[in-house]
């Protein structure tokens, strides 16, 4: 999997990581999976439904799954847990 | 389905909606839904994943879906669209 069909969801505003999924359907790419961590995981469910209830109808959620990622923090022993969440989004209609 | 199976994760502190999904467990229900909207869905990710990994292992997600949801604003005509999640858990293990 490429990064082009990867998007992580951050800081950024909502619109920004819309117009990345949008940009990366547009290429040619099939299938993208929307990922986040944490509290921009509200994020990325929004950027998600205004893809497809804006943008893209014919995109739809082929997966949804969350996991815990264990993110060690530099410089010390300790490790942050952190939710995560990966979202797989299909195109069905060819162009 | 009754509200003892629906968990409506919100502004209250995580851990009481941890309380309340193992409460419902041991209650005997098999099967729960842990809802969220807006902001809160990064913290119903957080409950599930803390459900799972540090008190009820035997629990699995069966299923996850997200929506939008239409909110009339009262005493206007105004409907404001915000994301939702919805992650049913299963425990699996016969007590």
């Amino acid at each position: 999997m490429s990064s082009d069909s990867e998007i992580l969801v951050g800081r950024k505003p909502q619109m920004s990581y819309v117009l990345a999924c949008i940009t990366a359907f547009h290429k040619g790419i099939d299938e993208i999976i929307v990922k986040a961590r944490g509290r921009s995981i509200s994020k990325a469910v929004d950027v998600v439904q205004m893809v497809r209830r804006k943008f893209m109808p014919d995109v739809v959620i082929k997966d949804i799954t969350i996991g815990t990622d264990e993110i060690k923090l530099e410089g010390t022993q300790e490790v942050k847990r952190v939710s995560s969440i990966s979202i797989v989004l299909k195109r069905t209609r060819k162009r």
